[in-house]
């Protein structure tokens, strides 16, 4: 796309249509929508294949609510993480069909009519880790995924994990949140024969320094099929994902 | 296969051709061959579709070349990982046909005839992190993948990277290994629209902190297709690479 | 009591009263109760001769309470650690013969009937440390040990501590409770003949790093009978010291 | 200035004025004025040509109030950082003309009449970095240059960088602020050839480490014309700017 | 025995037969045997029923042969930890029934003749780990248990380890050494019943920062049987194990 | 005075007044006031010329008043530090001639009628240590010195520390305040012949680390007279310099 | 210049000597030499006015050697830092005139006839960061500029930096070295009216870490003109130095 | 005697013996010789009565028999401290008297005929960490007090440290060296009167991290009378000491 776009424009320029000075100034401007506060990046969904997503922590909600819209307008599934429910109604007076979804608080806008494809399975350790393996869930559905879910499966109590053995073999990739020490994408990177997304969470206390424990658990993990995102991203894995099992 | 296992164990006990007692026993206790010092896990071959690698760090040589030639008398294809040259010479002995890759110091036998599926870019920021680029690039051509070698395009000399966007579009997962700032994957991840595998290597100095910067920076990117595994851990990214551009 | 639910299952195989598959199936699910949110353990009492344990932190009020009415049903013990007064308000409602502890915030429900057997000390090292012992106390108490309580005996007014060994000559095990420079256990480890169990708290300021100081030291210790568990978990300590005391 | 100062004294010393005596205590005293609670340092004008700026954290408004009012009385440009609402109230009513600046909290009062001189480029990743990038450019503008701000050109969208080449190539100097990966400065100092200024922000959770993740990225660029404030230090950057851009 | 040897020093004192004065000086000097750069504790065995242990690490191959051969003439085991080839040869001139351990650098004299008592089992993740599990096995056969070995059984290929189910359930204690994400303690915890002693091992690379990966996931464990040493120290679990074990 | 009571116990025993067996259990209780959940260290004052001192963090108003009315009782001068004007009330009750400092947040009772003995000079670098600087000053003013105070003289603006060199040369001893890089001790380390205890303070932001930067830095000082305490121990360094200023 | 290469190219489509295919490909492949293992960046010195640096840590004597020889044969300065003697014979052998510079261990060769422009003075604070400041001040000259250097002014003895004030108002720029506490730049910083670059050295022992403590109080320096580079890192001091000085 | 000098500076200009210009530049460069690699501060002995010392680490034997020389032709006492044997020989070239001291690693000259004043205790924990404490021991004596060397008192064997307690009444100020888990200052402060200098060494491992361990052990002690120099600064804590112990 990009290259055809480039072509066009050079034969524009050929054909006598744009003059070099002109040619040169677009050649540095590539599609973005430039609305003061952000430059909305409605070329990732061209060079992506999946939309950009609105990272809400830090924004005001009337920030959250004028890239939201924006990007809706454009036809794409919308999603906002880390937004709190004011941000939501603000989204909501311009985009009445956004969803909220309190455990993970983020706001979802539905508009493909694409079919899932691929299957996700996302599991977590405690059901003190529910909301950020929510969050990856509801990032994978949105994006195009069957999910199943599978919950509180420690490995301090291994056969709750060994009884979920068939459910994990369904998947095409698996995320695996947990806190503490983080020792469950270990375990289930060795039951499985597909990537496994491991998701460290800031659940525990003392040592658990706000997640590094289970991070570094993770990052350490014997088995090879591992790999990692920052504590707490579930969306992040989610989107990866979903990249992942749409292939 | 696993369940195709059990099922005939099952079957065997209904045909009465095996006791309760002995099958309990066995059902407790899957396939690998105890070497003494170590278990060979020949189940992961059938758990996971890839044959169990030999982590080389801290292992002799002599113990080295006795599970490399286990693993090879499995008719599978073998990875030493972080393995000396005297390592090499021990399983040299037992396997003739092994070869030894100096950068990366690992030992490899190709013995399957399966034909590679699949493109694998492995990039690296600066010609000093070549030899972590090379085990996940040896590692993902092992295992069955195409694989393409970028090299030196560190993001303070953006222009460089920009010309290899070709190359990078047509892979299917990209490999970025970065020391120092860690932040080629993040500029990558912004480019194409597969998954990034980001390898933070040690290449640093001082604040550096042996590789932990790299590995913040890669935790904490932007861009949301991106996943980390450990410092130097090349293999691990080869490794995973391959079960995604396999699929 | 594990061994025997097998041969059972298998003998029933034998029989013919089960197909090889459903005893596949089964044989994947071992005991435990789904309650959505949750998988509760009743097989831990088997596995381990003491019953799980809820997890306070991060969980609702609802969410403890149900737990929490579970497991009382199944007739054992019940414990709830750092749980609020709301959590033990939903608790009671359920289990009103559950009681509220206020320093270390945990809810208990008695209800074995089998007499206490070895003894614990519990040992802090300022008044300030107090929650946590309680916590660890009130553990080994309601899983079946006599508990001293030994309080204020930093170990920089010695003759305090020195002034204890009596009481401390008499216990099974010690649990050893210090925030700051956690220098406590060391000096008690090698006062007594048997286990000491550290437990760092997170008492202190600046350079403590809210317990990393006492935890890195206890690590440290240079008398050989010491373990330590992480800050502020004196669950932990109180269940371990009961599993040594009843020995 | 203070060579002339200390021949004048000298001067008045033999030409019998001054006894040497006086002379010694006044040689020990050079200009501040004390206020009790702070010593002001009107000498830093004629030191540094840049006068003295009140760090508005742990003070009361009253604090702040009191050392505008005496900076604004010798009348150079004043600058408060890091200021509350009602820091500036008490600031108004003692100076009038006083500005506050709600993103990053700063109360200035701009007296010089020099026209500004030298270009800086205030360039920042993500819309959640505006504050600290707002900080920077208000010094650096308060102080004398012309202040370009470009927003929301992170790494992970390279193209909304790469657009902005001719805006960074006017600057004689670059501010470049991010937070979680802080990749951005590196991507810059590959594209200019003036310093870049690079300000960590405490933006991102879980591995940002509040910053310190951007921090170690930006030490260890590869980009040699880059050098590092505090994490959040706008102001300081803004401060180097403007030493810098007036050369 | 030490409040005997105080009433028998007072009842010296009430008989006549010692001055308040010196009564009052030997109080203050309990039995230890000062040989100038050490004060060897032959105190210990009485406080603790178990001697005291030569740490060898810093110490020239004579200290640990004078230290050696003085704790031998008191006729108790005797174990040096962390001590060179050189160190075995000076004991061996002065105690010529030492033992040496290669793997783990340890000396030991056996000169109880007591048998063992309880049952320990040393488990490790890896073949790497096994220097650090020799250390605890070693220690806790000396000092008076049956120990069983379980080697090479990391939770990423799970069903090895549940493969070793019959052998755990036996051992009044399990050590439990593992080094990079350090999970085996936590799985292992929730197949027993009885205490599990975590060792961390410095195994690892990257981000296992020499073993803290491994140690913050044990102290973070959600199994509440399990307690931690410090890194390496496989010489304290054997003995924390062994008071364990015998009691 | 400890060894002269141990005397005249021993000559009661020998007198026949006193059994050796209760002689036994005096000794091992030193005297220390036990009020439940506090015990009272009144030997302290003997012990070290100082009385205890009331580290008020963490203990409720109540626990504060009951052991400053138990320590006020025996006469000696009474400090509580990091106290609330809720326990100041409390012990106001009791004691209605302590006071209250509102900066330090601690309480005092003078009692003791020793005059002054040697000078301590308090410096802090910024007005926002204050408070720290003020805690010092007030604890070796109310244990017996004269104490100067030096205030916001950071080493940014060199000559307004070297303007104090006078009231510097007089002092004893010499506490030196500073949070962000806590370069003051190192300085004035280098201009006066006396100890100098150097106290970080958590002033600053970002990379200051809470303090953490500044501990570092005073504690690789160049300067070789100079000692540190925890970070915000003013009160410690009041302490200490007292018992050098006094000597 | 970028934009004329642009324009031209552009003129060269619409003139029709160029096809629009043809353009595309060469405005996505900007000016480096692709020399296998390396890709040297000739357009840098277009871009910023400064060569390519060869940061040599990592690479082998011959690789160096090729980087260093055609960067030679392009006209410019060139420097290889952190280089081997072995490097420089290499080096020797295909550029005769490059010099060695044995304590910073760097390569130069002068080839640009330009006269230095702009002052810069190099401060170190103890003997022991010579290397360090060594490798600033030659980069520096290479560079083009006049560099003083002032040795051995710790600020633990404040009176032998304040004796060099004349030298450091004389320069346009100041880079300050030092290890261990690292406040020689706040210092400084305070004392003049220029740019002070911080560099923090790996100088110092046991809380030093290696020059974290030193880095930590440069960023906390309360001084508002100072910016800092990784520790050791005197090239990019010297670098960023030499950007500023000849503006 | 600074005074002295300025006065005396002054009446010459007075007196028209000097031109102000002359003592302008005069009054700007304090007495220090400088001899090219080095600054050597004679002015110290005035400044602080005691010489200044020659910090060994980083220098060569030439510089460190260079700086010995010129600072041993003042007549003062002479400290050489991590120098290595063949400094010595250097040094002894050049000062046949000066002596070396192995263990510590320094070289010192005694050429003062005062007596010594004042004592000082230096405990060490074990006897690993004899060369730290030996360290602190020779500084104390060459500097001028007598000192009292308790060895090998860790806490974990409590009476061996109260078996000493007469030695540490005796001492003016007591020294304290210990690694691991730094717990012996604690104990030491609380049963003396006088000022504590805590020394953490680097000896221990895993979780010591190389003295860390023990330095926030001894920050966080609950003892008031401690303070705490860099981990294995036995030099620092020795200076200090005679500074305290001279009074």
């Amino acid at each position: 796309m990009h290259k055809d776009q480039l072509l066009h424009l050079l034969q524009r320029v050929q054909a006598g249509e744009l003059t070099p000075n002109d040619a040169a100034t677009r050649l540095e401007n590539l599609p973005f929508e430039d609305i003061g506060f952000a430059k909305i990046d409605h070329h990732r969904a061209l060079r992506s294949s999946m939309p950009e997503v609105i990272f809400g922590l830090g924004k005001t909600p009337q920030q959250i609510a004028a890239i939201f819209s924006r990007l809706a307008a454009s036809g794409v599934d919308v999603l906002a993480t880390k937004s709190s429910e004011a941000a939501y109604q603000a989204v909501q007076q311009l985009c009445p069909a956004a969803e909220y979804h309190v455990l993970p608080a983020c706001i979802t806008l539905r508009q493909s009519t694409l079919g899932p494809e691929g299957k996700v399975a996302v599991v977590c350790a405690g059901s003190s880790d529910l909301s950020i393996a929510d969050e990856a869930a509801i990032t994978a559905e949105l994006f195009g995924t069957t999910v199943t879910r599978i919950t509180d499966v420690g490995v301090a109590g291994i056969h709750r994990l060994l009884a979920q053995r068939p459910l994990l073999h369904e998947a095409d990739v698996v995320i695996a949140c947990a806190g503490m020490e983080g020792a469950l994408p270990s375990v289930i990177g060795g039951m499985v024969a597909v990537p496994v997304i491991a998701v460290p969470t800031s659940i525990g206390y003392g040592a658990s320094l706000h997640g590094i424990a289970a991070l570094l658990g993770m990052l350490n993990s014997c088995s090879p099929n591992i790999s990692v995102v920052n504590i707490d991203n579930g969306f992040g894995a989610g989107y990866l994902a979903t990249l992942i099992a749409r292939r």
